[in-house]
């Protein structure tokens, strides 16, 4: 993270763990969209929409669905690039970094609190440490955001990604 | 503004300005605490506390005083840094790029909106064009930043900001 930030345990989620795979192949699973659809939301979900325009201040849309078929779609921007290392977006900005609307859900997205969310990637023996933290504006987001399953999520989604790798 | 800006009448505020300052001036006006306390503030407003860490994440806080003695502390956080060019802040994320807080004011901000400004500088003769856009999420923010006197607001403050510059 930068300088200023400092994991805040009551505002903060966080999910790491060491994987057999190069950090080269986790970015692009990250920023290529043909490469984010297949693994990003825990099966039956499905991604089935994704734009990527990986730049600060660039969009980053998806659009999960629902086993039963109901659309999510999900707009934030993104804020911070280093290729291969970290990716930082959020929802709490669209892209040109406009502020979300007030709305009942939160600007355009599918959820109902702001985040924004860090990526971080480094090399470890032959595989790479895979960090994930998302911070949240108040407890009650950071609550809610656990209560939906944050940590089984990402678990579930990283070993999708994992698996996906495989065949790029 | 970068590639996916698109100056929205509905959403957005801007203002535009030939002044008869090099632009590095104006710059260190706006990114240097001792040099933007003087003029931030329409007079007898005044700004009495300013710090600034002048990097996309980084920390951009002042202090507004009314003519009563009231304080107005208002809390953003720099997207884009491009010296003597472009500055963009929002009061949608706090330091760190972590979404304010919901609240009754918005996040850490005194005001009830939030917003994203871009103070762009381009060379003009012997001068500078100075251009000033603040986005806004919806059109009722936008509204109420214009009823606030957004135009007055800050070309008083341009002009305070022009007369200091001959002091620097």
């Amino acid at each position: 993270m930068n300088a200023t930030y400092q994991l805040n345990p009551k505002l903060d989620l966080s999910f790491e763990r060491i994987v057999e795979v190069p950090k080269e192949l986790i970015w692009r699973a990250w920023t290529q969209p043909q490469n984010l659809m297949p693994w990003f939301c825990p099966l039956p979900w499905r991604t089935i929409a994704c734009e990527i325009d990986l730049r600060p201040g660039g969009l980053f849309h998806t659009v999960m669905q629902s086993p039963e078929g109901q659309n999510f779609p999900n707009e934030g921007c993104y804020l911070e690039v280093i290729e291969n290392e970290k990716l930082v977006w959020t929802n709490a900005l669209l892209p040109g970094f406009r502020p979300a609307p007030a709305s009942a859900n939160c600007g355009n997205s599918s959820v109902s609190f702001f985040f924004t969310a860090t990526i971080q990637l480094e090399t470890h023996g032959t595989g790479t440490k895979y960090s994930a933290t998302v911070q949240h504006g108040d407890e009650a987001a950071c609550k809610q955001h656990a209560a939906m399953g944050f940590n089984e999520g990402w678990g579930i989604a990283l070993d999708q990604l994992v698996a996906h790798t495989q065949k790029m």
